[in-house]
């Protein structure tokens, strides 16, 4: 089968690097560009210490974003793991030319530039794009994601909430006003800064809550949660910083509606998630654990109900820098091109 | 002043380890027996490799537990860092002999023997000695320490709930049904035991909630507060491992009943704590961490009021093992003297 | 191509795990048996939470380890990932069915049975085997490993040991008596044995020699050294316990003989390995680190010649469940079956 | 007994918070000045979580360092915790106004100015000093540290190596030529700095040699072993970055000279620091442990024999932040002040 051409932009934070590694293995991708404004001209393998001489990427250099030369090299498809607002910046003529855009950005996650505008505090840099953009959960968006020119990837903490609540609000099971969500984050979730609030002797036996009470991350869950319900969906949400590397865990407490039993959240999710690959549920008696999914592109979802308080409790793990990023666009490329969609991304 | 003679039964677990180390420096406390039936015959400085040759200690040997000798000894308290179940076979012929007793074990802290049975799975060994019992949260029942023959001190999990939220249900200030507990515990909180499950390997790198929906600490919690609401409480209650050896993270999620603001709840807690040693506030924009917390007998404690939502946000951090266990097992023990409340416990 | 069918052996410990997971997704095998005492008539995706509900080993169950029942399954190949001392009970049989045993224990790396029991003290249970083995490191003895019926997978340290010094030794470029060998271990290391000693707690925030002054690994690593400096080579060696799961890093001192130059390592190590797949050459400038090795089958390799004192410093890094275990045996049987040396194990 | 006034230069680093929060707890000790450029201004219980608010430092507020000021408030005692190079232009203006200065950096280790180039890549800025100061290591130099005006703290690693070796050095015990020193730190020995290359993800699951071969603490480290040995020693130096917060381990290896024993070792170390109180002799049985140190003034120091090499291995463990800091420090000021040695420093 013939090959797609790909660029990354902003190859050298934590889920550029990640995009890298997995689609420098990936059967049908040819990775043809690495753009980074801090290594431009340097080769990939004296930046990335992975890369063996043997790779096929030990002779790619990180190059200066350049659109127009992208369109020349055949690229059709670009990655954008850039901050937020830049990655629009990019997106706008990337389109133009004709090229596919995955954004890992936050740029095209949230529909109403208001709602942008309140959690991101500035205005949003490209409105006329956000109607174009596809919400790139495969487990909810599969169609849309098949013919999307722009597919704006799920932030981690979103996808670590969004799989577990999405079935059970579309099935009305639960009283919107209760959720709860409890997140713990390993620290790669804050990206390769020299900040010191992130040096190892700062995390490291360390554990705190953060972003308390408006995450940045509520605009995108929230705005998913409303259009599963069919109406406004406000959470609340509690993101902390644990001392791993990386993966999620979160923990969700909801007032559920009807008479919800363990046996009714086992048929929903069955029902919702029993085909998908990425998808591990766990059921009612184990746990999920980090270390379960890190490296791999899996969630792991478990679920309890309380016999003493009648409430839902559903959990989820997932590896942020893959199934919360990474991985997830490569899902999401396997998609848009009619692919196995587990290609590159083991198993 | 007249030191007092203490013996510390169990001394070889973490909790009895910290008692050790701490009870060693105290200024007015004379360390007479360690018990531990693994250790019994060998010098303390064999075990505990951080006990200095000049140490007061370096020559002191763990026995088997025995009350009688103790009494010759002429000791006036016994710590009991006993797993629960054991420790009331010890607590029964001490105070026979009428020695002090302040039991860090779950054995009497719930005064209602069928709760304790519901949460632990057996019978109470000695349910007559619940009611003289007092619960040793220094911050809710100092009065009582101060003449008590029988302190239990409060479990890790619920000094870390109950100092938020103690003000707040005394004060009325939130719908009882409404709390939600997330907790974040390093993993000396499950004890000094050879498990798989607590190897190094299967706990770096990992994260992962346990114990629900019926963690046992839920008992003590529930009771005290109830005690402070004047009517039954029940509460949600998530428990989550992280790879860090001591340290608690609590957070907890409560909906209001009256116009609370965050500047409502500093007031409530000054007025609480204002003059307590071991309670720091933090307020509404700082966030409890537990590397500030560790090696000290402090716990933090931070709130906010979600604007979006109105929920109260309280969360608080502490040491397992000092706040949590040995350091306030160890503040209760100067309030019993009527000592400064902070000897032997640094600041 | 025809799929070899394979066995493993004590599937359940570190290492069995690594080779479960790598040989699932190895294209060429058919992973047929997995043993285990502990787990037999367990499903393999209970034990292992990573297994995945579409992976060829959901229904895969663990057996009670039987040579007979493997022969009637057609079975070509056991990996024993067995303790020593218990991996020879099971190679004598399979071998005697014609089955291939690649063997991650140490019971047939020794070729003089009364090294193997200075060293392991008790008496080696299958002397007569030990001339048949052929140690598994593939880039020391490929050709030999090619026509073997029982391999002896080299330990962790081992690989990390003998990769940088073997070609150093063959040049008789170091004075041999002078060879002085530190390294560094994940805990992993220690196997999953529920021993205090490796908990979370015991291991985090610590780190300790260990083994000194005579490491069982020494009668391996000395066995190789000396047979590529042509006479007996005596090594001092000094492990130490690290607080991460996997990796090694070891650093080894040496005088050399003749004018040592880094460029003259250059090229001596460019000669032995520059057609390695796994062997990452760094040069006399960067520095191995274990986090870039971690889940690979590569070993850094980097070296200095110290304008000071004149010595040379060679430097490794490998991960020891994969380079250093699993990831080299499956190396060996690609060599064995003449596919292609890196199948399964990734770049 | 009347208190010391005492400043601290470069308060907010690793070592200066050290400082600060064992001073403020030190019965002998006021603590009336912290200087920190960066937080000038800003309240000491602002910056450091730790201080509670019934600490004597919470109204205490960091200043620009002004030496005039320092004066007129009758500081006589400042410790320098800043970089090397900064140190000196504060010492001199400090001693001319008759304050006893305890510096933490290198600036005033190495007695001969082109020893400090060689290593520290500028010239000395005030070479005129060098030949004042005193080589801050108690068990050492106590006798001249007690009528110091000018003490040079040593470094982490030359404590945890110099401690071992000079008994042996001064006892002409081992051939010069032959020592080999491998040191494993924690991340704070870099200091508190916004390097993406000290970030927790960059740290964590890592373990690297770096700083090969002629890292700046050899400055130090031959000048004092030549000291001891009467003639100039070179040795062999290579320290390792590993994932913890504090810490180091010193494995040494040497050639004895003489028939060395465990027993010759274990009377020449008894001799030696048989009475300091903090030195901790192992003996040949027991291992050095990181965790063990941690928070304490303590070195533990174990020895062994090799009966295969005849080589000695020499094994510490210490707090870089304690004794190899901060600790050290204080120690050195109560010998400066005829206190008692451990004042301050608990056991």
């Amino acid at each position: 089968m013939k090959k797609a051409k790909v660029a990354i932009f902003g190859a050298s934070g934590y889920s550029g690097e990640e995009l890298v590694k997995r689609l420098a293995q990936h059967p049908l991708v040819e990775l043809c560009c690495l753009t980074s404004r801090q290594y431009a001209g340097k080769k990939a393998s004296d930046v990335f210490a992975w890369i063996g001489r043997r790779s096929s990427l030990t002779d790619l250099e990180f190059t200066e974003p350049d659109v127009p030369s992208l369109s020349a090299l055949g690229i059709e498809f670009a990655f954008l793991a850039l901050p937020h607002g830049v990655a629009s910046e990019f997106a706008v003529p990337l389109l133009a030319e004709g090229i596919k855009v995955i954004d890992l950005s936050a740029d095209f996650r949230v529909k109403d530039p208001q709602v942008y505008k309140y959690f991101y505090k500035h205005e949003h840099p490209a409105p006329g794009l956000l109607q174009k953009s596809v919400y790139g959960l495969p487990e909810a968006y599969r169609d849309q994601i098949r013919g999307a020119k722009l597919v704006a990837c799920p932030g981690c903490y979103p996808t670590s909430v969004l799989v577990p609540l999405l079935p059970v609000l579309r099935a009305k099971m639960i009283r919107l006003s209760s959720i709860i969500v409890n997140s713990l984050s390993g620290v790669s979730g804050a990206g390769r800064k020299a900040d010191t609030d992130l040096l190892f002797v700062e995390c490291n036996e360390s554990a705190r809550p953060y972003g308390l009470p408006s995450h940045r991350h509520l605009s995108e869950i929230e705005q998913e949660l409303s259009n599963a319900a069919g109406e406004p969906v406000i959470i609340q949400f509690a993101p902390h910083l644990i001392p791993l590397s990386r993966g999620i865990i979160t923990t969700i407490h909801a007032d559920p509606v009807p008479e919800m039993t363990a046996q009714s959240l086992e048929e929903l999710y069955e029902t919702a998630y029993g085909s998908e690959w990425f998808i591990r549920l766990l059921g009612s008696n184990r746990y999920p654990d980090i270390k379960n999914v890190v490296g791999t592109n899996r969630l792991e979802l478990a679920w309890r109900v309380d016999p003493r308080t009648g409430r839902a409790i559903l959990m989820s793990a997932v590896d942020n820098l893959v199934k919360g990023a990474a991985g997830q666009a490569i899902q999401c490329l396997n998609i848009m091109n009619g692919w196995d969609e587990a290609l590159g991304l083991g198993i």
